[in-house]
């Protein structure tokens, strides 16, 4: 759907629309988060969300599986921000979803992984609530996790990390990538970056810079629990030429830390016997 | 179940143990995250692994409701790891399962929360990939992320946070709590640590020392997801006066860094109708 016809549910002739002015109250708007791909690892409630909706804003990460938990009439209006232009901007998509929300509309506001790590859902509920609008917040397994149970890398393990810290790799500032390298580069932990693949020479880099030995364990998953799933596994030294070599693409997160290195041991072993070892090194 | 009625499950008299030595396979381990203690929370995957169940091995923190799922002819066999002499230790229910699955017998190793987020799952991965068992790892929500949603603390937010930690707060040496300060204490992150009631003081003194403000935002949230869960709010500097107040048990996430404060905001406006915001302060 492009953002020409996105004006569609944002026209005032939209049924329902202005009903709050009648004294209508506002709709539920149900923010859920839709885990890392495969459908089997949404939740529960998630789950019942999805079956009982009429009406779904939804991401880019959503996958089409996902989707297929919704009744056939369920209206669905793809608000995604992949990097093209047939998306809508966060603050057309709050409108969005605040408009039916007031126009007495129940809504499911479905977003890739957990809304509330580094989906927006912050944002979103910030202005559900400033605008009086009940909510309630569903939340999902992010990729991370996903990646590190179909991939073999636990994401603490004690004798390499005594912590997991997810952060994001793409916000620039003019100085650069915005990001707190000192701490991402501690020792004993695992570092998962989400949205930096197209920053990767830099963030190993900057690790490798900040303290972190050049043969650090560190990997790839791209399409994390997806059926087409790829792990390439590494170090920070040579992981930006064996993506490039393989061609990874987003959706994929990086993971740095002694714990990748037990990938090797710890393919689950019934995928093991599926398919081949997707490692291209390490 | 008492470490003495654990010896029946390893006495070589169980039926089927030895059954390996007959040529017969070893049986498939499960690792399954429960998920934070809502039911509604747990995985499609993790629900159908329990109701497919024959023999389950469960820790302290899964909650009841999620047994619920398993059958009524499956056996349930406790290794829960409170601080009681009612558990085994690691190596004991490691001893457990190798010994189970040897025999060919199917097992649903069911963790609280997420197995390879401070779960141990790593080390029980490693165990079963190194005696040849074929396994396979079901990822589960966290605490920090049903807590997040349950009482309306985003974990990550742009204006407060661009990295979200998770660590835990109860392992010692010599000198004291074996933390990383001076990763804890940066600023622009939120910082969740588990199992770490108990050394709240120790652990809002050391983060001011290394340099967080004393009014940074800080909450404890009890019993995450469950009918009884409790969140108080406050700051470093006055968050443990508060535990001791209200008198706050294990298990509970100690939630540290700018997001705390949207809490006053962003509670699920659902939840707030339904019942009174159990917030201390703040």
């Amino acid at each position: 759907m492009s953002v020409m016809e996105h004006s569609r549910w944002l026209a005032p002739a939209w049924p329902g629309d202005g009903a709050a002015e009648n004294g209508r109250p506002p709709g539920l708007v149900t923010l859920v988060g839709a885990g890392p791909g495969d459908p089997e690892l949404l939740t529960l409630k998630a789950v019942k969300a999805l079956q009982a909706a009429k009406l779904v804003l939804y991401d880019h990460l959503v996958s089409p599986a996902v989707l297929d938990f919704l009744p056939p009439g369920a209206d669905r209006v793809y608000v995604g921000k992949e990097s093209s232009r047939h998306t809508l901007p966060q603050a057309s998509i709050i409108e969005l979803m605040l408009r039916l929300a007031r126009s007495g509309r129940a809504v499911l506001r479905l977003k890739g992984g957990d809304g509330y790590i580094f989906g927006r859902g912050g944002e979103e509920a910030q202005a559900l609530a400033a605008a009086g609008i009940p909510f309630t917040v569903v939340p999902g397994l992010t990729a991370a996790q996903g990646a590190a149970a179909s991939v073999g890398i636990p994401l603490t393990h004690r004798d390499h990390a005594c912590a997991l810290v997810l952060a994001t790799g793409h916000t620039r500032d003019e100085r650069g990538l915005d990001m707190d390298w000192p701490m991402l580069a501690r020792p004993r932990q695992t570092v998962v970056l989400y949205m930096g693949v197209h920053n990767l020479p830099e963030i190993c880099r900057q690790l490798i810079a900040h303290g972190l030995p050049g043969d650090t364990p560190a990997a790839l998953v791209e399409r994390a629990t997806l059926p087409d799933e790829r792990c390439i596994t590494g170090t920070l030294a040579d992981l930006p030429q064996l993506a490039l070599a393989h061609g990874v693409k987003p959706p994929a997160l990086i993971m740095v830390g002694g714990v990748v290195g037990l990938r090797a041991q710890l393919v689950p072993q019934t995928a093991r016997q599926q398919q081949p070892l997707a490692t291209a090194s390490g």
